[in-house]
């Protein structure tokens, strides 16, 4: 979830004090007209780990923005007159009216996120709690507000640095004491809390996740993020009305925030999850043969150890067009007996298939005890190929990622291991493969028209995979990614994360 | 929550017997226009107390429709094959595709409601559970399917009755075991951890509780719900296709099942909850005052132990017009000290709380610790006048059930005594009260021509008193209904059922 906020990304003085000045027009511009339509309240929540820049964000909106029009809350430990209400009642009072901007550092996720942490509440006791923020959440969207939410994310690595920087410096040095390096020392801890409060959260108003390391790019897609989506409900507004709708009526809408594109006119720097991949990374044929042949023996003790012990395996496979998915699947097949998994293709849903909700299809493939099933593209064609294609709506497949996230939960939940594959091929890589395909006379039925228009739409592509990986993707169901330029490595590399999660399963 | 449910309804059988034919007709066209369409999926829930009739309604509604586009999908306890999967998989694999009706009996509500009764899990466990039957009704929904859940319910003794009558009858003693017993002497339990269920599960897809003591009434109000709830919704999508709008698109709206009116044209017994009230309840006037007195000096007393012990108080009151809200809060208040309590007049919103979501105006309101603050209307005005006057859309009041409950929760989770007044009187009574107003100079002011246009939708507002006293009364936060023709009478009680509450909350 968090890989892809620890991407290096970064913006230059000279870049961010042009779109800066931009960027400071317009959002004072849709304050104005938020204020004079008395719109909608917009509820800008900020958390993530310390040392993200969650203050020093807010001190930049409040800076660019209009201050009269804007509220900035902030909460500790509850006062005494706090103490005696319902936890609520402090955030209730400081809703902004319609036309506010209410921005909420520390607010209603903190106080469960460090309960979990420290161990204080169990995991059923924090899904109870998250229950409570999505009905508060809901209420006020349901309600018409705009709810925007901003996860500022540093890499364990990148917050040592930051800690060390501020307490460096002498006018700095206060802000950092014990308990900060003790969070430090609980960052794994805090990410598994974060991504369960995440995933739990975002079913209607989803998490924007923002690389916390560069304040100028932090600043930039932050404000970005908010201009964007408000005008995009200022717009929806304007249509609503334009029907003849009552406001009251512009409730029960999902919000998507329209986050900073990858390949947007934001000029945001264009940084993927591919870009901390090693594409150059190669295997000689005479390794390979004998590392497969190791792998390949691993596997199958291990997957005989995961039949007798009634443990179930997914393997689920994504990539690009040519990225090598049947190789790979056909070398891990070989290590298994027939009897004991099956590979089910995902291609076009049959009528039956057409005529049910399209996890429908996934569920019935599972399963009995103990067998191995591989998926050979997923569920995750809502959001990739049905979502770049435009075949499912903008709501639809926005609400898939939360969707997955449930029924992989119940996967995992039941004592799955489950893992899922990105087969990753540069673009130059692929037009090889493309023409070898092409000029093969036994491999040209694998090449089809839809190929080459699909690698037109790369880039849109490149930004469904970066989504998916950053809101499927957590330290319990990873996305493992693979490398995939050269057949040999990307074959075993698969072949070895199956035997490892295998292994950690059984307890090996 | 259940009170609704035991009024005794019945329907004769000639009546039955007419509009049973009807009934027929019209669900198999709707069948017709489902399947033709394809249109959606039909998901129908069966739950409620043994002997509630789950299984006959079921078997009637095979009987009426047609079956060759209807699936009945009973759960005992998992199958080997079942046990491993995911506890869902067994759900999925019998959904309903587009076009269809599934019936399912004892479904995925109720293995977490026995594990609750039996206290083999917690009340955050249960909510997880909960939780979990949210996700995956409101992923049907958003996907266009129509959910449908019928809580069929029976009184501990109407209960006790039904289980009787089947052991007398030779034919059908089979079906009573010692479970079923066991069960019966547990109803209370029961009663709670489905009111825990209901509520939590009603937001997106609400429950209809159904009186089971009749099986004329019973079926004629289950397959009149069905009928109503299915044109509604085939009309919905006709109206989303003229618009031009993809089907695809038909989701993320609140269904809202069409039930079965007190005074629609369905001719079903016309019961309110009124009807269980005796409004003839009377008391003398020395002894009004001899009580008084005493009750007053028992509250006194109480409340100062409930400030010592900084526990809140609030005391809502909703009623008719003229029902005597007014003259009982001073009966209250007098027993109380000025500066430990508040009145809260509940009138037309300011512009101030007309900018913030509905709830806003109630959460400033509440006390610090150990004060009472009385509310003189509230925040049931949502689906009481709103509701009736039109002021506010469907989709909103019926949400607010929901969110009502939500609210309660958290005041009540947090040590609060709330208690809920519904003070009723006749209409003979209201009138005569109205004409005694305008007759006297000094009372002239508290009758408007607004009380007058609210008598004429008197039926209205019994419909939506018994619909709020349905779903927001619980064995938790009841309503205290408080027969109020005899005004010595209803300030007496309002004054016992405050001390009540207090000396049970206070441990006395």
């Amino acid at each position: 979830m968090f890989r892809t906020a620890e991407l290096g990304r970064k913006v230059g003085n000279r870049t961010y004090r042009e779109k800066k000045n931009r960027l400071r027009q317009e959002l004072l511009e849709l304050q104005r007209l938020l204020r004079e339509q008395s719109a909608f309240p917009v509820v800008v929540v900020f958390a993530g780990v310390d040392g993200g820049g969650k203050g020093a964000t807010v001190n930049t909106l409040n800076d660019w923005m209009d201050p009269r029009w804007l509220m900035t809350r902030a909460y500790g430990s509850p006062s005494g007159e706090e103490r005696e209400r319902p936890e609520y009642w402090r955030f209730w009072r400081d809703l902004p009216p319609k036309g506010r901007v209410g921005l909420f550092l520390d607010s209603w996720y903190s106080s469960s996120l460090l309960d979990r942490v420290h161990n204080r509440i169990n995991d059923a006791e924090f899904d109870r709690k998250l229950e409570r923020v999505t009905a508060f959440e809901d209420a006020l969207a349901d309600d018409g507000a705009l709810i925007l939410k901003f996860w500022m994310h540093l890499g364990k690595k990148a917050q040592k640095r930051r800690l060390e920087q501020l307490q460096k410096d002498p006018l700095l040095s206060w802000r950092v004491n014990e308990m900060d390096w003790q969070h430090w020392r609980m960052h794994h801890d805090f990410v598994a809390a974060a991504e369960r409060a995440i995933t739990h959260t975002s079913h209607r108003s989803p998490w924007s996740i923002i690389e916390g390391t560069d304040p100028n790019y932090r600043n930039l897609a932050v404000a970005t993020t908010i201009r964007n989506t408000m005008t995009a409900h200022l717009d929806r507004l304007d249509r609503h009305r334009n029907d003849g709708l009552p406001h009251s009526d512009m409730d029960g809408a999902q919000m998507v925030p329209e986050t900073v594109g990858l390949n947007g006119a934001d000029e945001l720097p264009k940084k993927s999850i591919f870009s901390i991949l090693d594409m150059s990374l190669k295997v000689k044929k005479s390794e390979y043969k004998k590392q497969l042949e190791k792998l390949q023996g691993r596997l199958h003790l291990l997957h005989r150890k995961a039949l007798a012990r009634g443990i179930s395996t997914i393997l689920l496979f994504e990539g690009q067009d040519a990225a090598g998915k049947g190789g790979a699947i056909r070398r891990v097949t070989r290590a298994m007996e027939a009897r004991n998994y099956q590979v089910i293709p995902v291609a076009e849903p049959t009528d039956e298939e057409r005529a049910h909700h399209y996890l429908w299809r996934f569920w019935r493939h599972l399963s009995r005890a103990g067998k191995v099933t591989i998926f050979d593209r997923s569920w995750y064609g809502r959001v990739l190929v049905e979502r770049v294609e435009g075949l499912t709506s903008e709501q639809a497949w926005t609400r898939a990622y939360a969707e997955i996230n449930d029924f992989e939960e119940q996967l995992v939940e039941h004592g799955i291991v489950l893992v899922k594959y990105w087969l990753q091929i540069g673009k130059d890589e692929q037009l090889a493969r493309f023409r070898e395909r092409q000029n093969t006379p036994y491999k040209r039925w694998k090449l089809t028209d839809e190929d080459w228009r699909n690698r037109e739409k790369w880039d849109a592509y490149e930004q469904a995979v970066n989504d998916m990986v950053e809101r499927t993707g957590t330290s319990r169901v990873p996305w493992e990614l693979i490398e995939g330029n050269d057949k040999r490595y990307a074959r075993l590399k698969v072949l070895r994360v199956a035997c490892e999660r295998l292994e950690h399963a059984l307890g090996d």
